[in-house]
């Protein structure tokens, strides 16, 4: 179990970025030369524990890219789709929707697959609208979407989407490291994430895991210099550098947090702790009268939605604050049609942090003046 | 004057990551929330500080955007040059061609003006370009060309494009904050520069410090959306938060950077410890035999170029891992017609680690058995 590190700072239980150990951010006290040996030895052993992860070893490649994972994903549909390629989006939430504006930015022809925000995007209607529509060339999946904290069938999806000859994309900014991904089992041309979620190192990178038979047959598809993932990957194959300067410091601290992630167990111990830490959450804002948007069966434990409590005297700025004062810091809602708030369970935290979280909430309804009883179960 | 950190990190003569402070490292032990209003303060600060500084108060603003400075570089061009526009480019070296390169990847028009590399890009011939050819709409320059260290005239570039009607985009990437830019005087667009630069920071973001007139007209011009600086500005300025996740502790980094910059005592103070960095270099290499590749009237403070040795026995590989053991840490030449090799003189150091390093090269050069004499004034 990972323990917390000894600062003052709240614990910040959003979707990233997230508390993280102390010895992670003390790799960031180093400074290393871009054209190092030393530090491009970093960068090697990061990518190759992601594509471990993934077990995509001897067919995908880790291509790592300066930014938020956003310009990551970005950075995969520009330089995987090309420029004729038309994609299928299953949308049920902020993060889908966010696949589909880019896509419209880039000019790249894209269809939207609409889900409730509170159900799963379904593999089965996901096989018929590919099998009418033989032009889609692609699908580019969220897995777990952050906007509400849903879980995406993503094997299942794969399946379909191999079964009609399709390529699969997914986003998988918030799950990977925690949700099991195997690329040996799940094919897929490209998963993204980014350093600061699940693998618990700092935000400024984002890393695409990319078939690599793919990635050679992409040059000249992008649209940015910045965002080619296939010169990025060629240049980095040639010199072991970053084309461009890399974030020095949140590579360090990736590395560090990946030593610590192994050290902890890997996937499974990181599965777990985080299933422990969301059971814990859930448990606890029940007892005290929350009821969360989505149904057990399709939460990730990476994330959790909470509708706003009824009472006339609720507000999340003043709840957000007063967590604060009391050392948490919590996340806003992202949905238009309910007024909800947000939870992580995810970082360098444990158990202990969520009971004391439980403790802050209970003492801040009541300063508030807000009564509730206990939710039942959904 | 900067001290360098009690660490035994070797010193990073490069033109970034450079060696930053003790102090600003340490900003980086912290885990901060990117919708808390603590760390969207952080932001505002250094924005604030940036504009400052180029004096751009009341007409332009600071967009910071994820990613290494080159991203920022083609946000700029991205966003503020109309789908329509012609951009003329002042070649002297490889981050002119770099720009070149984005503006064809991005399908803007574009006209090299080419100018030798040790020669800077001439105002005069500028003019003439755009007399010639009234479609062009936009001039994009380096200031400091770091592939060799020149410091091209942007006061008399600027003044020439104004006077014909035409807008600027400054790449300031290694000048900003060390060499004056005063936007009161010299009329540019946007001036773009980064983090780890000469402000002292770690890499992970750039600056772009925008027109705000430009700004506000630039929306839908972007071919991206994660480098789209239009938008960038609009959601931090309805929100007081960055779009996609910060580099939280690249932002509190940079921020910490910026106090120590006015407690230095601002550009003059900054500007003239490089300055004293530099001759310290140069001086000092030429006793030892070498040449730099520019005549000193037009070497920048930043970065200097020096030709490699004649000696048949001179490698840099070599050169460079000696020079590690030593604990200094040089960086490549980027030329391609001459063999040379680049020495930076910018970072949280002082002219006590430049007289280190020099006499680190001439052990170096004894262990190697290459004897030369004391070049002649260039």
């Amino acid at each position: 179990m990972t323990t917390r590190p000894a600062t003052d700072d709240p614990v910040l239980l959003t979707p990233g970025p997230l508390t993280t150990s102390a010895a992670t951010r003390a790799a960031m006290l180093h400074d290393r030369g871009s054209w190092d040996a030393a530090f491009n030895a970093l960068t090697a052993s990061v990518c190759r524990d992601l594509v471990s992860i993934a077990h995509g070893e001897g067919t995908h490649v880790c291509v790592p890219l300066q930014g938020s994972g956003t310009f990551a994903v970005e950075a995969a549909l520009g330089t995987l789709v090309p420029r004729a390629g038309r994609v299928l989006v299953p949308d049920n939430g902020a993060y889908c929707r966010r696949i589909l504006r880019i896509l419209e930015i880039l000019g790249r022809d894209a269809v939207a697959l609409r889900f409730g925000e509170d159900e799963v995007t379904d593999a089965a209607r996901i096989g018929e609208a590919l099998a009418a529509d033989p032009s889609i060339t692609h699908v580019a999946m969220v897995h777990c979407e952050t906007g509400t904290g849903i879980l995406n069938p993503l094997d299942a999806i794969a399946d379909v989407v191999a079964r009609h000859g399709r390529r699969l994309i997914v986003d998988a900014m918030s799950s990977f490291g925690a949700i099991d991904i195997d690329l040996r089992e799940t094919p897929a041309d490209a998963v993204v994430t980014a350093s600061g979620k699940c693998l618990e190192g700092v935000p400024g990178m984002g890393m695409a895991i990319v078939r690599q038979a793919t990635l050679e047959s992409a040059q000249g598809n992008s649209h940015s210099l910045s965002l080619d993932l296939h010169d990025q990957w060629r240049y980095m194959l040639a010199t072991t550098q970053w084309r461009f300067t890399p974030p020095t410091h949140v590579v360090a601290a990736l590395h560090a947090a990946l030593a610590q992630y192994r050290d902890e167990g890997g996937l499974p111990a990181r599965a777990a702790r985080y299933r422990a830490q969301c059971t814990a959450l859930v448990d606890g804002m029940r007892a005290l009268g929350f009821v969360p948007f989505l149904p057990a069966a399709v939460q990730a434990p990476i994330i959790v939605t909470f509708h706003a409590p009824g009472d006339p005297t609720w507000g999340f700025p003043e709840f957000y604050r007063r967590m604060r004062e009391r050392g948490f810091i919590l996340y806003p809602g992202k949905l238009t049609q309910v007024d909800t708030f947000r939870v992580g369970c995810i970082g360098a935290i444990s158990t202990g942090d969520i009971g004391r979280m439980l403790d802050a909430v209970a003492a801040t309804l009541a300063d508030m003046g807000i009564r509730m009883e206990p939710a039942d179960a959904h």
